[in-house]
């Protein structure tokens, strides 16, 4: 039997701190369903002392069934020189309502008199007396020791103490924490092997920041060292540089040293997870994220992708669906046969892996790909060339011409101005818009000329634009590649256009958009009403 | 005196296997600078046998003078079956004509058999062989034992072979590959110590991958264990997740153990070189990067920024100032004071660093960067700034009004027009020009209108144009950052815009371009008069 890991994640507390992350209520209880459904043992949801808005989460969160984890509440110890009854926050916390609470305390000497000045005797009470309230209360209590391992490093007999008076008031788990994210793997291990053979009675956790870039490595060397609980955010987002990727060292053990953290038949939604929850938050996830990322497991080089043809293993620490992630092989040719042919299927079902039309499909996008184009993250593009290639594909309009004009000094209602003619079904509508550059006034006024025809795309907005410059070299003259990323609040797609004009790229990504949910929306229907 | 460690930098040739990563020689050789000036030790520049243009680099990079660094060529033992003289790729190699070569070969027993298709004799041949040949011609050879880790674990005697195999023909270093990314620190650390105690003549280096996320820790645990060599990438990018990042490594080492990996006065200028790498690689630097990030050091809890307020390290584990970084709450920031302060001397040489005027350069780039400017890799608009910001600065012409029309479908002669009308000593330009999009075409407009005035203008030409989508949730309208560089033969400059439309963002950059010229040029002419 494996030794059993406790993950507690806390994407919604500490992950929180991170810059441009915020989340909404509704965005939080998606976070925890999905953690839940990974199966997390505990998921640190919020701070109602310090966040009254979290209340309403907490409240909310009460008539969602979950399967595999507990919702924590995070909170101090109680303050200096009063009752923990008299506490504010510590009122806030009981009134989350949950079974289980983390509650941090200083157990680095310095912080006790210089930061919170207090007496170090007195901040041992804050720790004891507030465990033993929720401990009274029924409550199961995990003891945050904020700056454990400096506190160590500086005065371990007091880090000592604080974590006898957690474990003597009845602390159900020890957190040892890398508050400044500072130290290095061998004094994780160190310190924590000292620490888990004093206190074997009692779980121990184990909470790192990445300032040094090592949180995982030293979140490993604790477990390697004893600990049984992990904390950190699931895609490693935090305060500074970011707290240990759950991701990661779920993998790290679970795949790679047999320790049990999640059940073992959703390890393979580890990919699929990190996403959901970077796109909730609004967060992108790198695409060289251990083993979630888009290019975890992305071949160039020559040799790798021969050798990885021959035995996979050759240049792959890990078989990437294990992780539910995808080998991918970055050539100027396209991905393999075999996955241009299960996306044909999905438009032809019964094509054959050699037929013609296969050999058609693989060959345009040659061309295309020999052209700038890039159809990774550009799958609504793709499906339209495939369509177009196999006869699939009718056009919903007809560009007849279109003009856009920029002026400095600026005129009223934005910098530029774009006029638009089109034929729908023998109607002809001409049109015009204002934006912030020629592009954005040519996005609004297509959308403001079809809309008359399909009043489905009002729900379209573009939710991601990126440009990149191909070969830059020829400067201003250079080809650009534009990637948009389109939702219309069921489905969110993205395409492509490729040009040595930056507004001839984004009109061919644009037009994509429109077509394919225009294409999609059919579909829906042909499917509800077979 | 504290242990040195060799830096060997493979941004150029292992980092250009990561996605989206393509260097022009120009490229090279600007980071190649950039390197030197930071003071690695090893700069491995390419792959002269797979990449025939990287021997235009080895050939153009001859002819430039470097302080610190060595310029490494990368390849492979020779091939099975034949002789040394005959492989190609090694001819190759022989004509980069460096003085340091690194040659990868196996280690792993079964990349023997399976993937090359060799005996595991003639491979040890071909790594002595390979290595006696370049010693022969005097070079300095690194062995990089391609992976070794895996092949330890797998056939610990026959790993060991292949590296006594590079021992005895002369290797001067010998670097221990986790080409998969898949060891743990504990691993590298036990197998490094091993292997350091067996070879205690020769160097031994050490060279990660992150696919566990590890790949930091792992090389600061082979330099516990004795490895004196650290290989990676600068700011960490590669195949599939990336190479050990060794701006992260350097400051763990160095900083934070004491050792000696670059010259100690530069330390600071980490996160310069970091940025600027970055920005010519086109490849963002993540914001939560350690030591270099933009976020690094930003605090945005409250409890935080309290704590950082009483004493920085409460919540700091090192000065950001050590690495050239700075401390952020949650505000924008720009480079180091003493940074800045080097760049304005250079117009007012006499300058105070705590005066009014170096106050206001600081206050005015805060709101520039606050903006979305970056002027890291855009010293040009830089200089223009501290030039406007202390009344340094007259404008070289006065633009009436500019018009670009963008047209589909296309008529004669490209896809856009540009219309716009100067004013230079009260005399009136105006001029027209066409080209493939509105921004090329107001580019060659605007130099059309220019040379009329200054001639010396006709030298200029732009060597690159890169685009980058800052926010791209507001999709078209996004703000986005245009990176310009200039060349008139002798000198190569680059400037930046900013804007929501594309166009102005160009405009603005290309307006510094012109301006710096014409300012370089006055200010070499009174040099020359004096």
């Amino acid at each position: 039997m494996n030794k059993k890991i406790d993950v507690f994640d806390s994407t919604l507390r500490d992950g929180a701190q991170g810059e441009g992350i915020s989340f909404s209520v509704e965005d939080k209880i998606k976070i925890v369903k999905a953690l839940d459904r990974l199966g997390v043992s505990y998921i640190e949801a919020g701070n109602p002392g310090s966040n009254p808005k979290d209340l309403e989460f907490f409240e909310k969160i009460k008539n969602v069934e979950l399967s595999n984890s507990k919702i924590v509440a995070f909170g101090s110890t109680r303050r200096r020189n009063i009752t923990v009854e008299e506490d504010k926050n510590i009122k806030s916390l009981v009134n989350a309502g949950v079974d289980t609470v983390s509650i941090f305390g200083k157990s680095w000497d310095f912080h006790v008199t210089d930061i919170i000045h207090t007496t170090l005797d007195e901040n041992l009470k804050m720790i004891s007396e507030t465990i033993l309230y929720f401990k009274n209360l029924g409550k199961e209590v995990i003891f945050d020791a904020e700056h454990f391992f400096d506190g160590y490093k500086n005065n371990k007999g007091y880090a000592m103490k604080a974590l006898e008076a957690a474990a003597s008031a009845g602390a159900d788990c020890i957190a040892l924490c890398d508050t400044n994210g500072g130290c290095f793997p061998d004094e994780i291990y160190d310190i924590t092997k000292f620490v888990c053979e004093k206190f074997s009675s009692v779980s121990i956790g184990i909470h790192c920041h990445n300032d040094c870039g090592m949180a995982v490595a030293n979140t490993v060397m604790a477990v390697a060292a004893g600990a049984d609980s992990v904390q950190g955010t699931f895609t490693g987002f935090g305060e500074r540089c970011g707290n240990t990727a759950l991701s990661t060292v779920i993998a790290n053990l679970q795949v790679k040293r047999d320790y049990l953290c999640i059940p073992e038949e959703n390890v393979e939604n580890l990919t699929h997870t990190a996403r959901k929850i970077s796109e909730i938050a609004n967060f992108k996830l790198s695409d060289i994220m251990p083993f979630v990322g888009k290019c975890a497991f992305a071949h160039k080089g020559g040799m790798h992708i021969d050798g990885v043809s021959k035995a996979p293993h050759s240049f792959e620490h890990i078989d990437p669906s294990v992780v539910g992630n995808e080998r991918k092989f970055l050539t100027s040719e396209v991905a393999g046969r075999s996955t241009i042919l299960s996306m044909i299927r999905k438009i032809v079902p019964d094509i054959e892996k050699n037929s013609p039309e296969t050999d058609l499909v693989i060959k345009k996008l040659k061309d295309f790909e020999y052209n700038g184009y890039q159809f990774e993250g550009a799958e609504g593009s793709l499906e339209l060339l495939i369509r177009k290639t196999l006869g699939k594909y009718k056009p919903f309009f007809e560009l007849v011409n279109l003009k856009t004009i920029g002026e400095q000094p600026y005129s009223e209602g934005g910098s530029a101005s774009a006029v638009i003619k089109v034929i729908v079904d023998d109607k002809t509508e001409i049109t015009a818009a204002e934006g912030d550059g020629p592009v954005n006034a040519l996005d609004t006024a297509l959308r403001k000329a079809l809309e008359v025809f399909y009043p489905q795309l009002s729900d379209v907005h573009l939710t991601d634009y990126k440009v990149r410059v191909l070969d830059s070299k020829t400067a201003t003259a250079s080809k650009v590649r534009v990637l948009i990323e389109s939702s219309d609040g069921n489905d969110n797609w993205s395409t492509v256009g490729v040009s040595n004009d930056i507004i001839e790229a984004s009109w061919l990504a644009l037009v994509d958009s429109i077509e394919y949910k225009l294409i999609k929306d059919i579909e829906f229907k042909f499917k509800t009403y077979l």
